[in-house]
């Protein structure tokens, strides 16, 4: 059966609006925030500065756009690491590693994005979302009896997700590699 | 002997500025960054506000100026619990919990005022001589035999740091030093 004219009508749409994401995203990590031009998003995505204005008003608008695209990636990818049919131990590990790669590669970000980005109210709301999720993963790994029960789990959360942002300035993935070891070793049982 | 009159105005000119970053510092944690003006500031400090202007140029410079003087001061004393006559180990421990203690203490500005700070150069500047500190006490605590082996200290520094600035979001001094006890685990020899 052809597609109704109004899907074909929102298949249209969305390819365009991730067009102009895509060309942003890579203008804005090549150039730097502030020498972005809505004239070159439009010309580097195929499209007229007019149907651009259709979309976004700003160069601001889109990257919030971007960044929310980017943030539900990552939490998606992070949930499917955590329902992989591994024990909670290698999911916990493997999520954390994520993470902290995650971390790592924002480091290239500028001054000026990661202002802009941080000022994202979609941050918090994300963090909350990732501090659930892992928290999720290290109540299995206190079933388990492989987490040190001294501490209250949703304040391990928090320690992991603050530990593993020292990715951002560390220099190597073998540097990450080591901090993830370190900060899994900080959430063990201790003697 | 009296003091030249150089001195005097010296020692006037210190007082002043004290009492304008006092009082600017007050008023900003009370009503919040944007609402503090020149004004208040003036009769805050028991001057006039053609006075205050000979001093500062506007209530950002102040505030830097009181970021300027609060990280030397915090720095000053994480210095000195590090020059304590106990062994390395209590050192680290007391220099890691003044850390977290002062990150925990921060949770309460705003977001406003944190984006501006965050701007302020020193800041960098402050966390570098913060890792050196913390690098220099590790080698320390290394030599007794009581940290893990297979990370560089650069690194476990840079781990302790990022993980202590979970204090920010806790919501009490006794999760603050469950914290800290977390993050020390995380640095121990590993079996």
């Amino acid at each position: 059966m052809p597609k109704l004219w109004n899907e074909t009508i929102e298949d249209h749409r969305r390819t365009v609006r991730e067009a102009i994401l895509d060309s942003t995203w890579t203008l804005v990590h090549e150039h730097g925030l502030a020498s972005v031009t809505m004239s070159q998003v439009a010309a580097r995505a195929g499209i007229g500065r007019a149907t651009l204005y259709k979309y976004f008003p700003d160069i601001e608008a889109i990257v919030f756009a971007c960044h929310e695209r980017e943030i539900t990636r990552h939490l998606a990818h992070l949930a499917e690491l955590r329902d992989q049919p591994d024990d909670a131990d290698a999911r916990l590990r493997a999520v954390l590693a994520a993470f902290a790669r995650i971390s790592h590669q924002q480091r290239s970000r500028g001054a000026e994005l990661s202002a802009l980005l941080h000022r994202d109210e979609r941050v918090s709301q994300a963090q909350q979302q990732l501090v659930d999720l892992i928290h999720g993963l290290l109540a299995e790994v206190a079933q388990a009896g492989h987490l040190r029960d001294d501490v209250p789990l949703a304040e391990l959360a928090n320690y992991c997700l603050h530990a593993l942002t020292a990715a951002g300035s560390l220099p190597s993935t073998a540097a990450v590699d080591r901090l993830v070891t370190v900060t899994l070793a900080g959430v063990r049982p201790q003697e």
